[in-house]
């Protein structure tokens, strides 16, 4: 795995690639607007004029994608990673994706005979920059293990999960126990605050327990001052807690408290709070106003 | 603050007297069954035969008891704390009860001139051997200053919360906190499991990202495994829960999440899940059986 | 059972007294304002100067009060029911009271050789005046049966409950059940309209429908209309629900549907909505806003 | 509209053909099981051998069948009403479908010049045999108003609903609330039974109070009795209350009582408890037990 291609030169994909120079990796870049690539030509990058012409150079291509649609677009479209898909290529898409997406990809590249790999990450700007991202990837096992020397430039620890979809699966569960979570602790800072107690005090006892938690520790003090600049917009919360309760529904899992925090977050939506970040459901909990 | 009384001999009590006698306290001590005092004696400890005679003795005493009949018994029983207790005596209950009843104690000790001091702590018996206790002090400012020594070789940490009761108050409000968060936490194992996910791989994904804690580290291995080994009864959490639900009614606070584990944790209860730990609302989430 | 004593001309007490004077029964009356009588004296009642008064006259006593703290007051001021209360002596409380208020009003009564029944009552002014209510009946069965002349032309239907308590358990049984019914019918009339469907056709489709009940069709209109005149006001149903919950909770019975509505009405009463008709808690459902 | 092509003789598609013929409208049957139209042949019914037969020989035809499968199958198969559909050709689906399926159809139906109406309808067997149903059209305005007749001697009533899909999502929204209102009345019945009350007079009590409904009336006696014969699987129950939850979600309603009461549906589901009647969710609520 000493050639890679990488599509997709965002905040995380720049970041993820340049570990992989860093390392020693030779990288062959595309992406949409090519100028974001400038910075990477200089550290030794190659160019590739289509995601297809990348596919066509190197045996293994890493997709860093900003969305659903953009992941489809880059394999389906002309000159895209399919027309190149042939035995013997390989295939690993880290965008987050839903499990639908990811089939479709894995179903039209395997056709070909190529070999594929979904592999979302846990961890957004600074892990990505420090290669410490969480690789939670899923698809053929061979090819998992044939990337984990890139894995391990690019993140502090990779999980191999099974079947294609797998990886999306994990991503939900994680983020509808966060949902839960977030609500859960904007109650306790909102009854805390009408029943006589320092919000800020509350947060101190939090971090010195059994709860504590980087989430916690960090959201806390802009909830205090109603600040909820969009780290994970609520809407994106949302709609994972909405496919995770789809997800139970299709097990017969019984989840009333997540669905209760489901609720909350479609009023937040409601009042047109989809934009700021998750823990904005603080308004809900505080008793918010709609503008008349 | 050199002489201490100290009243209750318990795992905790016991604890955290020899960490008062090792920092060259000097302590006398009263416990219902006196031999369980012999070990700290040895250690320099001196014993009063009642409570109301540590106090007579004492211009400090702490209390230690197991729950809020002790916490009353020892205060207004025959040749307890309030037949002693006059101006300057200062009397620190470190017991958890709730809020009437440290109000209760509260008022009688002041009535007669004396100084009062809640101080429930939070943390086990591993955290009180250790003096790594954290301590919720409200009453008495000046005398939580002078008994800063003291609990600064008991605790870690210590908060000053303001009025008697916000000590009862904060711990309701991290407990309920806590009481969602395992509700949240059961359901994503349920999730996954059902989802094809393995269950000890969520664990580790959830450890090295933002909702890490150590609640979950401790408890989700022996969750997986069934295994519900009472740390925190069940049935006190849920008494906890419903207090803090109370709290929020009667401040109009609408808690929705803290509602719905409150059910699922009564669920648990009428199953006779009581007694095991708190984590055991598992067997709700999974779908528990009731024998016939 | 010719002659009764009747405590509390207010509304209800009124007419109920006057369906008995109308129907041949000799009828004693007290009230707080006396002048709130006269029109009953036009049809032949007599006039007591206190409850005491009363209670000596008539070997029957029905009273008809505003709520706990009136209820208790007449029994247990000076020249109240209870000075005047002693063996053969029979009260029949039909104030509407909680199980702890009862319970209190009985024991007094019966321990002084008294004879006891609590009957409150479902239904308001107008079937007060048409002799519609329902009675709830509890506490000693042979009065009851003695009283049932009596209950007959004041309602429809009488029942008898059991022991002193039951009465009061009965009606936040089904105040529970409607509390949750009002929250369901709320967001379907939400779900409908911002889904594109009329309003007033889903009432009509309803109204011929298994879950059909007078309930929607005299609040579904006015709620479309966004008034809330109070029938029963909201803080009151919140109260409900809230000892029903822990009515459930002393059983272990959970009650997730109810634990949700609950938690609604907090909302409710956390916008300011307490004193409106239960029914405003359609304000919360459709994302109602707090003045800033 | 004199002569009526009929789809689908089920027990619901019988009786309503049977009204038809008894007012006088000619009518053309077709079934996949050809033997069930004898009956209707003894009153007088012709038979067509396909539903494209019926089509081509009726101006207006109208199905009535099980399920959204057989409802697309009879449009889109060989022989089926799509290949007769042209200007002029009217078609009435009357079959419980979901929103998908009804737009389905319409377009396909539309697109060959044909007119379209979605009418399902509300009521089972009884009603249906008595021309009790309540009919919720959406579709052509012309083509309701036309239909009319037909729709008066098999219904007692009749709604235009606007668009196609608006039939399907009324049903979702009445079907949410009647879910969410057996949860209540099941909590009720519940909380009574282990506060001492007697089930049968919470029953009669409810039966006469402002909540009173046909489906409490109905299903109460059999909830006490623990039976559950279905007369509403309550796997078709969650479904509904799933799609009604779906529904919120796209128009950011949030319904914290049906959200509740879904996952108390699912809990049942979990159970084993799909194929039972809607109302033993009350099991879930008794806290049912899971065969080891």
């Amino acid at each position: 795995m000493e050639e890679i291609g990488f599509l997709g030169m965002g905040i995380m994909g720049k970041a993820m690639a340049m570990n992989l120079l860093r390392h020693g990796f030779k990288v062959t870049l595309w992406n949409r607007t090519l100028s974001r690539c400038d910075e990477l030509v200089e550290h030794g990058a190659s160019i590739g004029q289509t995601p297809g012409a990348v596919l066509n150079k190197c045996k293994y291509t890493i997709a860093m994608l900003s969305d659903p649609a953009a992941a489809l677009s880059v394999v389906f479209d002309k000159d895209g990673v399919l027309e190149q898909t042939c035995t013997g290529k390989a295939y690993i898409d880290m965008s987050t994706v839903d499990v639908d997406t990811s089939s479709k990809i894995s179903e039209a590249i395997t056709l070909k005979g190529g070999r594929f790999l979904e592999a979302p990450v846990s961890g957004s700007k600074k892990p990505a920059e420090d290669g410490q991202l969480v690789i939670l990837a899923a698809g053929e096992k061979a090819l998992y293990e044939e990337a984990l020397p890139a894995f391990d430039v690019m993140g502090k620890k990779s999980f191999f999960l099974g079947q294609v979809g797998n990886g999306a699966r994990m991503k939900l569960v994680v983020n509808m126990i966060m949902g839960s979570m977030i609500n859960a602790f904007s109650e306790g800072l909102v009854l805390a605050d009408k029943s006589g107690l320092n919000s800020q005090t509350l947060l101190d006892v939090l971090d010195l327990g059994a709860i504590a938690n980087p989430m916690f520790k960090m959201k806390g003090p802009t909830m205090i001052q109603n600040s909820y600049s969009p780290a994970f917009p609520l809407k994106h919360q949302q709609k994972d807690m909405r496919l995770a309760l789809a997800l139970g529904d299709e097990n017969d899992v019984s989840m009333p408290v997540a669905a209760a925090a489901n609720e909350e977050f479609k009023k937040a939506l409601g009042l047109g709070l989809g934009d700021l970040d998750f823990s904005a459901v603080h308004e809900i909990v505080k008793g918010a106003q709609r503008p008349s």
